[in-house]
């Protein structure tokens, strides 16, 4: 059972693997990526995973499927047992309580969520959205991410399209952070920091990639990385989980769209994203807003990023945006 | 100029270039490393870089030299002007005023910090000292990080041997996050919590790597990293600038120490360090303590890690450090 320990100094918890002991020999030079599949995840190897949690079919019966979802062969965090904290001299930790699902987004290893159509996009989205409500019963559960990682991965099965849910017992130091923001904000002026940035994004349409009724997908004022773009619902909703129909649907043809983009624009990058919803205990407030975040990892990416304590992002929003704008799906 | 932009959500400030515009082009697939020198850090290319800011000669007059330091050629931040903030709608910014000089830690391309005589990366710790000294004077600047990648960049010039120095006219949010933790742990309990830490590490000793009289090196409970590895002065101190002549000569024995471990435990490894200091304005804070944080980037580099908002560390700190330990300088 890994541990979740948490740093004093910035308050943030880790998984600590403690299953057995590794050597330092594990961590000398660098695998080689196995290429080309097929992999585990791929039709025809459903035995090969764990049991489904989830499955969309065209037909009953039928062995065909679109998208499966299914525990993590390799989970960070471990489903059974019961959630211990306790102290250790002036430390804190808990046992490694969570669920970690990986959301197999298309039956072909040579997929990918940008080249998908958009009915396809929408089942991801909806499997995501399906798997949070079921996740949200379980009691030991405080949080649920959604994240995918992309040309980052070694290994075949990390090339197979698909995204990644980790339920956690604590929100993430970020999304507390945030949080904390969020609500300093709406303490003074009584409005949440979300819908105020996309009434200004909407407003100057300077960093606004693409928008559709629901939501509008914009670089970030701030942004940390070139082309890092933010998918943000029009509506106040704190919680991705609620997200209305209308509201799903919008945010899978957005985030093809934009996926799409920087495929063309700078040949299939590598990039992550991930979908900041409220823990559980703050899916009605009136600060928190959920949202998407894609940072394509461009530069170095093995690099010094923020060594400093400071991003340095050499390409202004306002041109990564008109670039994004320009390049057609 | 570069501008430096406050994200809303999170309080991190970014430096952004907006020097030229960057096409996509310019991004697009990963340029090879150089290798091998000399570069424009080497001896003999004195002219190459701009004018030194200190440099240690073992005779006046002597073209030979053991450390210099001269500013970036590439920096993040510009040193002339005056600071000028300003609101953006709901987003704050300023103009990019910073100091980025580079530290060169020998006069040869091919050594390395940990292959260096200890007397070498005293003159080392002694110049970021000494530049720390004369940049506070600066009555813009607030803060002071020196940072170092290793394995990491692009270029011959990454791989000669040298730190870096970041002068900034706001701390970094990491900073300011660490001093707020802080401050909560001392407004609770009136103690610093980095003491506390130190005497937990130093009577424990399951996570210490190396120690001496002035400073204890350990791999930190909830390290994100394997073999990610602090080291703390005993004496409470909040600015590394103030430790004394022996405090300094320690940590650049113990910082040595720890490098050459990782080398030899694990095969030159790429590594980041980064030296936490108060801002001037908290130089005298009961509850800061400076320190210097070694993260080696092991795993997949150009990997997930944190990807989800938690970082997962397969190797406990306990087991990395009885390895560091076990193997000698």
């Amino acid at each position: 059972m890994p541990d979740l320990r948490k740093d004093p100094i910035l308050g943030r918890w880790v998984v600590i693997g403690t299953e057995r002991v590794r050597r330092p020999g594990d961590f000398r030079g660098r695998r080689l990526p196995r290429r080309g599949g097929p992999c585990v995840l791929c039709a025809g190897h459903e035995r090969e995973t764990p049991p489904e949690l989830l499955v969309y079919r065209d037909k009953p019966d039928d062995g065909g499927w679109r998208v499966r979802v299914v525990p993590s062969k390799f989970p960070a965090l471990r489903v059974e047992g019961d959630l211990e904290r306790r102290g250790h001299g002036l430390y804190d930790l808990m046992n490694g309580i969570g669920a970690h699902e990986v959301v197999i987004e298309s039956p072909r290893h040579d997929d990918a969520l940008a080249r998908l159509p958009v009915a396809a996009v929408e089942d991801v989205v909806r499997a995501w959205r399906d798997r949070i409500v079921d996740l949200k019963r379980d009691q030991r559960f405080r949080s649920i991410v959604v994240f995918k990682t992309h040309g980052l991965g070694e290994g075949a099965a990390s090339e197979h399209p698909h995204s990644q849910l980790l339920a956690t017992p604590i929100p993430s130091q970020a999304l507390n952070d945030e949080l904390h923001h969020a609500r300093a904000y709406h303490d003074y002026r009584e409005r949440c920091l979300f819908c105020d940035i996309v009434h200004q994004e909407a407003e100057e349409r300077s960093r606004v990639v693409v928008e559709n009724e629901h939501v509008v997908a914009f670089a970030p004022f701030a942004a940390r990385f070139p082309f890092e773009t933010w998918i943000l619902p029009r509506r106040h909703a704190p919680s991705f989980e609620h997200g209305s129909a209308a509201e799903l649907r919008d945010l899978a043809r957005t985030l093809r769209a934009v996926l799409r983009r920087l495929e063309r624009a700078l040949g299939d990058p590598p990039f992550e994203f991930l979908l900041h919803s409220a823990p559980f205990a703050e899916s009605d407030s009136g600060w928190y807003h959920w949202h998407l975040e894609i940072t394509p990892r461009l530069l170095s990416p093995a690099g010094p990023d923020g060594s400093s304590g400071f991003h340095v992002n050499p390409m202004p929003p306002e041109d990564a945006a008109r670039f994004l704008r320009d390049t057609g799906d």
